[in-house]
C-alpha cells in the first residue's frame, strides 16, 4: 500500500481549477426542493437522492437506496484496500420547509450567489455541507489517483422531520456500515473567524397538543360569554409552561439535569461569547431571556427548553371573522440534555398539559419523534487530528463549543455502530438555517472543501 | 286609495305555487361565493348584487348601487302611493369565510337541500332571509295588483365585515331613504318552537395584536432558551385576558355596564332557556363557561366578552418544523352592550396588552371595526304589529329575545334615519351561521315569506 502523494497545495490547486463547477453544482443540488416534513414534495425527495446518487457514480463509488422508497437514504461506498481504515460519512439531503416564503429576499429553490455566499433552502443545511464531502472526495481522486481511506457515505432524506427510518437502516445495514470513525458536517462555527469543533448535542422530543371545544366554529356573538373559547384554553395551557423569565414550569422538567463539573463550566466561560453578537445572530432582539441562574450558553447547550413551534386556531386571512374556533392546536418540542430520555420528557409535558385540561374542553396530546442527546470526549484520536486539520486550514487553534440544536442520528451512529463521530460542520452562526434567506459561506465551502480531504489523509496515517 | 284585496289563504296559495321556483332561486343566490372579507371574491360580490337586482327589476323595482363599486350596496324602491306609508328593509347580501372548508358535508357553494333545510353559506345568513323578503313582495304583487305600502330596500355587502361604508351610504342617501319603519330579518327565533323578536344587540368591535421577537425564524434548538419566543408571549398576552371562570380582567372593562333592572332580569328569567339544548346548539360542548355570577343569556346578551377569532404563529403544516418563529399574531373581537363605546373598549383591550408587553419582543395592536350595541323597545306600533303577524303565522304569541351578535347597520338606521326597526328575523339557533354546514330551515322561510307579506298590510293600516 503506498501511501497518498497528495499534498495540501495539489488539493488546494484542484479545488481552484473546479471552483465555478463546485459552486455550480451546489446551487443545482440546492433547487430541488426536497422538503421531507411536505407529502407533496415526495418526488422532489426521489430527485434530490438521484442528484447525490449520480454525483457519488461518477466518482467510482457503489451506490444503494435504502430505507422506505419515498424518503430514501443514500448510501454509497468506494473502498480502496481492505488494509486501510474505513470513514464513514454521515449527512441528510433533505431540507426544512420553506415558509414564511414571503420573506425570502430570492426564492428559496433559486439558488443565487452574492456577498460571498450561496443563498437556498438546504444552502448550509445539509445540502452545502453534505456536497462539500462529495468535492472533498472528488479533490482527492483529481489530486492523487485514489481515496487515502475506504470511504462509506450515508445521507438520509428524513433528518428534518425527526430520522423516522434511520436507527432501522443502521441496524438492518450494520455490518455494512462497519467502520472506524464517523465524520458529520452539520454543525456551525462558533463565530465568523473562531474555528470549533462541537462536542455537545440537545436532544430532541415533538409533541403535538390540541384543545377541542365545540363541534363547530360557533358565532362569537350568539355564543360568546357562555361557551369556552378553545384558543383562549390553549393561550392558558401553553402561558402555564413558563415563568415569565423562562423557567419551564413543568413539574420534574428539570429532574434529572446534572449540574456542569468546574471543567464545563470554565471550558464554557472561556468561549468568546458576546451577548450583541447573538442578539444580532438572533434576529436582532432587543433582549435575551430565559433561565436566570443560567448563562446564556449554559441555557443554549446544558440546559433543556420547551419551545412552542406554531399555532393553528380560527381564523387567520384577511379582515375578520368573527368566531369562537371548534378547536385549536400547538406543535411544541423540547430540547434535552444528557441524563434525560427524551420520550419521557416529552411524556411528561403532555401528561402535564392533558391534567390541566379546563373541564369545558377536551385536550389531547401526541408524543412524536424523539432523539437522544450526545456528549463527544475532546481528548480522542479523531478530535486531535480533526483539530489539525482545522487549525492548518483556517490558521487558528478551534475551540470546543457546543449546539443547543439536535442530530438524532449521531447518537443512533455511536450507539449502534459502536464508532467515535467527529462533528466537523464549517456553517456559520447567521446562516439562517430553517428561517428564510439560508445562505451557505462560500469561503467555509472551499475551505472546507480542502479540510475533509486532509482529515481523510490524516485518518489513513492513524491506527 | 283602495285597501289591498290580498288575504293571508291567497298568500300561502301563491308561495305554495310558486314554492319550487322560490327554493331554486334561493339555491341559486347561496351559488354565489360573495365572501367580503377576501379581495378574491370582488367578482363575485358584484355578480351577488347583480342576482339581487335582478331579481327585484323583475318585480317592477327601480334598482341602484350605492357604496364602493367592488363591494356594492343594492337600493330599490317601489312607490305605490305619496299617500301611503312607507317601508324600508334592510339586509346583506355578503357571507362570511367557508373555511375551514373541510369541515362541510357538501361543498359550501353548491346548495342542497335535506332535511327540510337548504344548505350552503349565506343560506339563512342573510342571503335567505333577503330573498324572503324579495319573495314576500313577489308574493304581494301576484296575490293583489300593488303593494300595500311603499317598499325601499337597502341590501348591503359588507356587514361580515363590519359594514364599513354603511353610515355614509346612510347620511349620503338620507332624503332618499325616509320612510316610516324598518324590518331587518338578520335575527333567529328563541327556539325551534318559540317565535321572537329580538330586542336587544351587543356591538362589536375587532382587533389585531401582533407579537414580534426576532427578525427571522430561529432555529429552536441553536437559539432555543436564550431568546424569548413570540408564540409564547403572545400565548402569555391572551392568557391574562380572562380570569380561568371567564371575567375579562382587563382593568375598565365593564366600567360602564349598567345592571338590569328588575322588570329586564324578570323578562329574561321567564324564557325557557335550557342549558342542555344550549349546550347541544353550541357544538355539543361538555360544560358551559363564563362569569359565575350572571346566568347564561344574562351573559350572552347583556354583558360584554373579548373573544379570540384566530392565532397565526409558526408552522402548522405537516410533520414538525423546529423553529422560533419571529412573529405571532391573534385576531380578537369584543361584544359591547348599552352604555359602551366600542371604539373605545378595543382601544382599552389594546392598550392592556401593549402594556403587557415584555421587553423581549414588540407588541403591536390595530383596533379594527367597531358597531355600536342596539336596544329596541318592545311597546311600540311596530312591535305590536309585528308581534300579531307572528302570533297568527305561528300560532304562538312572540318572546321578547336578545342576541349575543351584533347588526351594526341596526344601531346606524336608528341614530342617522330615526325610524324604528323591527328585528324580524325567522332564523333558527341551529343554523350554523358562520360555521361549516350552515342551513336555512324551509319551514321557517315559507312562513318567513307570508309574515312579511302580512306585515306590510299591517303596517299599511298603521298611521
Amino acid at each position: 500500500m503506498s501511501l497518498c502523494p497528495v499534498t495540501s497545495e495539489s488539493l488546494a490547486a484542484v479545488i481552484e481549477e473546479r471552483w465555478n463547477q463546485f459552486v455550480d453544482e451546489l446551487a443545482a443540488f440546492c433547487s430541488i426542493p426536497g422538503v421531507s416534513a411536505d407529502p407533496a414534495h415526495k418526488v422532489d425527495m426521489e430527485r434530490s437522492a438521484s442528484f447525490l446518487a449520480d454525483g457519488l457514480t461518477r466518482l467510482g463509488f457503489a451506490v444503494e437506496f435504502w430505507g422506505p422508497a419515498d424518503h430514501p437514504a443514500v448510501y454509497a461506498e468506494k473502498v480502496s484496500s481492505a488494509e486501510r481504515p474505513t470513514v464513514l460519512m454521515y449527512g441528510h439531503h433533505d431540507v426544512q420547509p420553506v415558509d414564511p416564503v414571503e420573506e425570502w429576499d430570492s426564492p428559496p429553490f433559486s439558488p443565487v450567489v452574492h456577498d460571498g455566499a450561496l443563498f437556498a433552502r438546504g444552502a448550509e443545511d445539509d445540502k452545502g455541507q453534505v456536497w462539500m464531502h462529495v468535492k472533498a472526495l472528488e479533490t482527492l481522486l483529481a489530486a492523487g489517483d485514489q481515496l487515502p481511506v475506504n470511504v462509506k457515505l450515508l445521507i438520509e432524506s428524513e433528518e428534518e422531520t425527526g430520522s423516522a427510518h434511520f436507527e432501522q437502516i443502521l441496524m438492518e445495514h450494520r455490518p455494512r456500515l462497519s467502520a472506524d470513525w464517523c465524520i458529520v458536517s452539520d454543525t456551525a462555527f462558533f463565530g465568523h473567524d473562531v474555528p470549533s469543533i462541537c462536542t455537545r448535542l440537545r436532544g430532541l422530543v415533538t409533541l403535538e397538543v390540541t384543545v377541542t371545544g365545540p363541534d363547530i366554529d360557533l358565532h362569537s356573538g350568539g355564543f360568546g360569554g357562555a361557551v369556552r373559547n378553545p384558543t383562549q384554553a390553549l393561550a392558558s395551557l401553553l402561558a402555564s409552561l413558563h415563568s415569565d423569565s423562562g423557567h419551564v414550569q413543568v413539574p420534574g422538567f428539570y429532574d434529572s439535569v446534572r449540574s456542569l463539573t468546574p471543567a464545563e463550566s470554565a471550558s464554557l466561560q472561556s468561549l468568546p461569547f458576546s451577548e450583541d453578537v447573538f442578539r444580532k445572530e438572533a434576529g436582532n432582539i432587543p433582549a435575551l431571556w430565559g433561565e436566570p441562574d443560567f448563562s446564556p450558553l449554559e441555557r443554549l447547550w446544558t440546559r433543556p427548553t420547551c419551545e412552542i413551534n406554531g399555532i393553528t386556531a380560527g381564523y387567520g386571512g384577511p379582515g375578520s371573522k368573527t368566531i369562537i374556533p371548534s378547536r385549536a392546536s400547538a406543535k411544541l418540542s423540547c430540547r434535552v440534555v444528557p441524563e434525560q430520555d427524551p420520550h419521557q420528557l416529552g411524556e411528561l409535558v403532555a401528561a402535564f398539559l392533558e391534567s390541566n385540561a379546563p373541564p369545558e374542553v377536551r385536550v389531547t396530546t401526541r408524543v412524536g419523534a424523539a432523539g437522544r442527546p450526545v456528549v463527544i470526549a475532546w481528548e480522542q484520536p479523531l478530535l486531535v487530528a480533526a483539530r489539525a486539520v482545522m487549525r492548518e486550514v483556517w490558521g487558528k487553534e478551534p475551540v470546543e463549543s457546543g449546539t443547543g440544536g439536535s442530530i438524532p442520528p449521531v447518537e443512533a451512529i455511536g450507539r449502534v455502530l459502536g464508532i467515535p463521530c467527529v462533528l466537523f460542520g464549517v456553517g456559520l452562526p447567521d446562516a439562517q438555517i430553517h428561517a428564510p434567506n439560508e445562505r451557505f459561506d462560500l469561503g467555509q465551502y472551499k475551505k472546507g472543501i480542502r479540510a475533509i480531504a486532509l482529515l481523510l489523509i490524516a485518518l489513513s496515517k492513524e491506527e
